[in-house]
């Protein structure tokens, strides 16, 4: 069957010249992966940094094919595109910085000595690749969580070759970035296999039950990541998926911020909620709001900011469906009162709509603590501290986790607190949308927000889910790798004898 | 039912004074953990060194006692379980230290700043605890892999509460380790409910299944930690399942380091294989051995020094008995042949013995690669560097992974590469038994070694398992953690704006 393009503004449709990957081509392209990583794993940390540039430089390059291409298959705006490839470029480059930096690698050096336990031998630990990849790109982010996205790039920042599923959503943007970063391996002499690239649903399951593949990286939705995740675990020899699976994103405005600036808040809680028309994991789907004065001036200025928004044009028709099917389960079985009312629409446009509930109808009601992925948010009013306290702790785990308070505020602390125990990334007077490639970023957060808590699927420590520790006992100077060496070869941080060196 | 304490030696038996955990009495413990583990997560970390240090002195004050009674229920000499605690009081210490390092927070600090993506907001990052932590401990070491073993200690200096459960080998040892623990935590007014011990089987899976536990550490066996791992996986909120599972730990030596000096490795194999009665998870229990004039050297010292060791008093029945069932299917099932025919025995009571296979027979029959616990090695016979290979990717990856190479050795490299590639530990000319705890041990491997390549249950980097990234956007100092302060009140090693400071 040949994999079909289509425009979700349009619905026109495009038959491109590949057909979805048959089982055994899934199977030889992760046996090719697993050689090529072995061969990959082996080449000096500076060839892999100029591997990840020459991608950077490849998918620029391309720029204007790969925007067009992206514009059509996903209806985003040029200029969002645009800012999307480029922070994806970036993000190769932030990897080769990563690299060079070596700490990924975690390098620990005891040598020998006698203890309170006896004579201990030399031992020194560091990092080495796992294996082949698996990646799954998400719909939402044709460039930056898909083909040339965090996954793949902290893949290969690790070491490990990658085979990628295509996002049936932007199947040509997917195959034209791949040939980008082909172009890049190709003009590096990198091993062939290091990269792979499969369409169809069965080839994603296959891919997932293929021996080689040696860990799998998934960003979607909750069905699919937790389908894929079982799978993963029924493998003779289970392998570790690191699932982000979105979230509701709760939102916290305290007594004290909402008397301060309700409406100010109102206004900046619009913006993030149609952010995208609210297709980003980090949307505040669920916004607690204190009942009374300050609680109302917030709502009114959210909800006359989300009147008359759109009609958005969603990623997909499939999206889109969702999106009304969430939405008519929050009103008719959660009992959520509308107050944006905008159009459900047809095919793949719906408009911004916002719904409310008290809090004890939220603690009582599982429906509503779902996410609805696009321009909508559940207010949920509150009374008082303890009100808020037990909604918050009946709201499933989360990406992320938005407090606004006042300058000086009682309840502060409380609500950082326990949005640490519940999320990933707690943020205080702003919002939760846009997750900056960084050192210090965590992307992530407690089952079901993800099925790897303690991974992250942005930033440098991305690259920690694609390796494992491996320690050298008495080998000799001549068979350790160069970063266990005494001189030091590649100029990294380690820890020597339990102190951190970070100088040659 | 009441829990049963017996001695392996002499077959007696002491009915205990308590009886197994009941389902509702795990569940409370594990409520009464989760609220213990927010309340100590908020402790200052020089306290929770100073709880760890107090836990190691009341073992050492209680050492005579619990010495006498470990002896009782495991046979174990004297000396040894004398060295065994003091180890166990070292680990306790020593996580004080990786407490004290702060490293373990991995803590990120990136300034708000201007990036070529738009502005970034101030984002820092830092670990968290996870909260309850389920402890299961092995028969093989009553003290250092038990109540007051390493995921203990690692998991209660991560910041978490954790409740134990005891070993049916031990149980009266496990009572009063606890009970040392327990003074500790009283005398520095731990919250109540830090520590808990179950006794029993469906306890042990009701532990599992508890959904306040948020985490679980096994050492023990293939079958019992399969089954928990899949309880764990099986749970409404799946959690992470560290186990340790053993592993039959390959040891090659090369052509030429047999020409060299054969024999003396064949005593040295001797020692490691016997050490314990054979009952550690490191013990070399396959060993590759040229054939040729230095290998039959090898295999006879070998031999010579394992005739007649024994008989060996096994930690239980029922590990003895496991032992003569694995010994006869290498001999019935797999096709091995007897090079020592050390007595089988009788209740707990065996004696070594030595196997021999060659290499294609090794290759083509899966019952060879199974681990047999106690005083039996397998010897695997091969011609060539091919041969060898085939060999050693047809065995199961594990925990470690020995090479015996001469002075110069062509087959060093490649070995050494192999083995990086399928174990968490590569020896070079040693042994693998004896696991230093240190800041570069790695006692962990790839899938069945452990269910978690990425985890180790030994060194610094245990106290990794128990904790989780959260990062703080935009927050204000002063709802800030002490970890993440602008002025590192903790002084501990932090990255700030991508570099690494080591000095306050």
């Amino acid at each position: 069957m040949n994999v079909t393009s289509s425009n979700p503004a349009t619905g026109e449709r495009r038959e491109l010249d590949f057909e979805e990957t048959s089982t055994e081509a899934v199977l030889a392209l992760a046996t090719r992966a697993s050689l090529a990583s072995r061969e990959y794993a082996g080449h000096r940390l500076d060839w892999r940094e100029e591997l990840l540039r020459a991608m950077a430089e490849e998918l620029e390059g391309d720029a204007d094919a790969l925007v067009a291409s992206a514009q059509f298959e996903t209806a985003l705006p040029e200029a969002r595109l645009r800012g999307e490839l480029a922070r994806t470029a970036f993000q190769f480059r932030f990897f080769a910085e990563v690299v060079g930096d070596g700490a990924f690698l975690a390098v620990s050096i005891d040598e020998a000595r006698d203890s309170p336990m006896g004579p201990l031998p030399d031992l020194r630990r560091m990092r080495v690749p796992l294996g082949p990849v698996a990646v799954f790109g998400s719909s939402n982010f044709p460039f930056a969580f898909s083909v040339p996205g965090g996954d793949t790039a902290s893949a290969l920042a690790a070491g490990c070759a990658v085979v990628i599923k295509a996002h049936p959503a932007h199947p040509a943007t997917s195959a034209a970035c791949f040939a980008a970063l082909s172009r890049a391996a190709a003009r590096l002499g990198a091993p062939e296999g290091l990269l792979g690239l499969v369409f169809g649903l069965d080839a994603g399951s296959e891919l997932v039950r293929a021996p080689e593949v040696a860990a799998v990286g998934f960003t979607g939705s909750l069905a699919a990541g937790r389908a894929l995740w079982a799978l993963a675990n029924a493998r003779e020899v289970p392998v570790p998926f690191y699932g982000e699976l979105g979230s509701a994103n709760p939102l916290v405005v305290t007594s004290a911020a909402a008397r301060e600036r309700g409406g100010v808040i109102g206004e900046g809680i619009a913006a993030s909620v149609t952010l995208g028309a609210g297709q980003f994991c980090t949307k505040p789907g669920l916004i607690f709001v204190p009942t009374g004065e300050g609680g109302d001036a917030l709502v009114a200025s959210l909800g006359a900011r989300l009147e008359g928004e759109g009609p958005f044009t969603m990623l997909s028709e499939n999206i889109a469906e969702n999106f009304r099917r969430g939405s008519r389960s929050l009103e008719t079985v959660g009992g959520a009162a509308v107050l944006v009312a905008g159009a459900l629409g047809e095919g793949a446009h719906v408009a911004a709509r916002l719904l409310e509930v008290d809090a004890a109808r939220f603690v009582a009601e599982d429906s509503l603590h779902a996410e609805c992925f696009g321009p909508l948010a559940v207010v949920v009013r509150f009374d008082g501290a303890d009100e808020l306290r037990a909604a918050l702790e009946a709201a499933e785990p989360s990406l992320t986790f938005s407090v606004h308070v006042a300058e000086v505020d009682p309840d502060g602390a409380a609500l950082v607190e326990l949005g640490s125990r519940r999320a990933g990334r707690v943020v205080v007077n702003g919002y939760p949308t846009g997750v900056g490639v960084s050192w210090s970023m965590h992307h992530g957060g407690p089952w079901p927000a993800t099925t790897a808590a303690g991974a992250t699927s942005v930033g440098a420590a991305a690259i920690e889910r694609w390796l494992r520790p491996v320690t050298y006992q008495s080998v000799p100077e001549d068979l350790l790798p160069p970063a266990l060496r005494d001189d030091n070869p590649l100029g990294i941080v380690r820890r020597v004898n339990g102190r951190l060196v970070t100088t040659r």
